[in-house]
């Protein structure tokens, strides 16, 4: 598995000192803070309202605002992952003070777009459930349309739920409740956390960043491919301990398994997955440490990625469907409905393990 | 497709004509008796109690009457299905008489089994989907040994409920009420209809047959061939125009669209299917007919019928699921449960699906 340019025996690949890591570390801080100036311009404003409640006059700068506040995690992201791969190269006290930091930030910071999608994946897949397939754009023409005469009446005010039982509508609502709430929450926290003096002393440290990275005295002459080889190696074992030859049978009916256990939570089995995708994305950053974004994108290693991503979001969002469905007091056509959701997402659990397996086993085949 | 000793263009093939399909008759016809006498003998009265109830005592006499009456549907089916495959060689009145007679006897005496496998697989998945895995053995273990002094205790009288939520206990609770009791009627439906004036016409005509099949004058002299390829053709072209594309890939997710559909018969997409499973089954009893019993059994086309025979069996599970979750007044935690068993089975169905594809697809690579 190990790549040919990241064997750290191979005496006629081209060094890549600390140096390399050093430029990498200033390009992500100088990112950071312009993210962080246009997350100011725009207001960061965007939350607390449903995407359809936004007029379009804040549309754009909402827009923006979400753009920013990715670009922002993406960078702290980055920063935070290379400390962790390349930690000897670097000043350890530093190093250990910032790195739990840009954590947080990224966590809180990302908590609100998670909620919107897991709001959006939910009501689609209740939507694709009841047979109705509604295309945004179809959706507002026939709000905008007015019924002509011999039409058929839209008993019920949103056309994009027309369609759907009264438990999927009842489900969806629910969800639509609970997930909103939680999401104005999190604005509201990330508003918090930006106007902190937590958050001040992190964008202070990252501004010095990007002139003056603490490298050890030793680390302009080391060379970085033995600590990305074993970043690589972390992912590979994680990956040999992962179930893949069950995932790589279709339909094995794993992922539902403990679907109705009363566990609360119920889906330990999850863990690893969640642990190769944070494996994955350092390594991945490695890659861009080492090469300096003069690799060509590893289509293989994207699809990889794509698919864990999936596999975090439809766990998270049957888990978010499971907890609706322990509401008191609702009706048992809407649980019906929340279960049904459950178990369709838990088999997209299911499905995005076949597809990284699917995409693991060819990178695989196709290494020298 | 079309196999060689099939092709009736084939001058050097051996001709099978009428006087094959006249043996094959009489010997359905006499298994068809047989079964009868013995389904007399075991007394037939196995029904209105469920498998665990059963005292040991009548157990063995129970399960001959199972098997009888299995018999006796396995012999009926096929000599409906050749009638129909080869209806210009017989007496068209006669078997226009005897068919639907026929169909009536074996879809009558099937009921009763076909509620207690559906009960079967309900229950199973309820536990696989609760994380138990209750082997038979184990359970009657488990519930002989006493339990010893700081040994868990049991909460729950039955043991291999011990583990289930609330709401999987009860779901499995009203679907055992509701198909135990369809069961008992079915067992009442066949008992009436095994005495009844119309199935002792019906046995008559098959002692009848047993000794003398009303072959059309010129059948002795025809060739079975072409009728058994029209056959095989009607299969293909059904196969032909199932979605196999769609379901050779795995995760397709479309046995699920309609789940929460306000439609209360949602899965139309399944009758293509079912049909086929009918055709599947007309061409093996038509190649039954041309190889009286010398051809190898072809493991394919039995792996085709068997994924097509769990096709229907997870669709009417599906269903009924879906049914018992219409019971007025149930808990949401019970109807959660049933939506989580709805999904289960309908991704059972596409995984049906695509082992069928599987299995098909196999057939005509291997195809010279």
């Amino acid at each position: 598995m190990a790549q040919r340019h990241l064997d750290p025996t191979d005496p006629t690949a081209e060094v890549v000192t600390g140096d390399a890591l050093a430029a990498y570390l200033r390009a992500q801080a100088t990112e950071f803070l312009r993210a962080l100036r246009l997350h100011r311009e725009t207001g960061g404003a965007n939350g607390g309202a449903s995407a359809r409640d936004r007029s379009s006059a804040r549309e754009s700068g909402a827009v923006e605002s979400v753009d920013a506040a990715r670009a922002l995690r993406r960078s702290a992201r980055r920063i935070s992952g290379s400390l962790h791969t390349f930690r000897p190269l670097l000043d350890s006290g530093w190093s250990e003070e910032i790195r739990p930091e840009l954590a947080w930030l990224s966590g809180t910071l990302g908590l609100e777009h998670a909620y919107e999608a897991r709001l959006e994946r939910l009501l689609l897949a209740l939507q694709r459930l009841s047979g109705v397939t509604v295309f945004p754009a179809q959706a507002v023409t026939a709000a905008a349309a007015p019924e002509g005469p011999g039409g058929p009446a839209a008993p019920d005010p949103t056309p994009e739920r027309g369609n759907l039982t009264v438990g999927a509508a009842k489900a969806g609502a629910l969800l639509e409740r609970q997930l909103t709430l939680a999401r104005t929450r999190a604005h509201s926290t990330a508003l918090q956390a930006l106007g902190s003096s937590r958050f001040h002393a992190v964008a202070d440290k990252v501004a010095v960043l990007a002139s003056e990275v603490p490298l050890t005295p030793t680390a302009p002459t080391t060379d970085l491919r033995p600590l990305a080889a074993a970043a690589e190696e972390r992912l590979t074992d994680a990956i040999t301990a992962l179930p893949l030859v069950v995932a790589g049978h279709p339909y094995n009916a794993e992922a539902l398994v403990h679907g109705l256990s009363p566990d609360p939570s119920p889906h330990p089995q999850d863990g690893p997955w969640h642990q190769v995708r944070l494996l994955l994305r350092l390594h991945r950053y490695a890659q861009e440490v080492l090469h300096a974004g003069n690799k060509p994108v590893d289509v293989r290693l994207l699809a990889a990625g794509q698919a864990l991503n999936r596999h975090r979001d439809a766990s998270e969002a049957a888990a978010a469907a499971a907890q609706a469905a322990r509401t008191p007091r609702i009706a048992p056509a809407t649980a019906y409905a929340l279960g049904v959701l459950h178990a369709d997402q838990r088999h997209e659990v299911e499905a995005a393990r076949f597809a990284f397996q699917q995409a693991w086993q060819k990178q695989i085949v196709s290494a020298p």
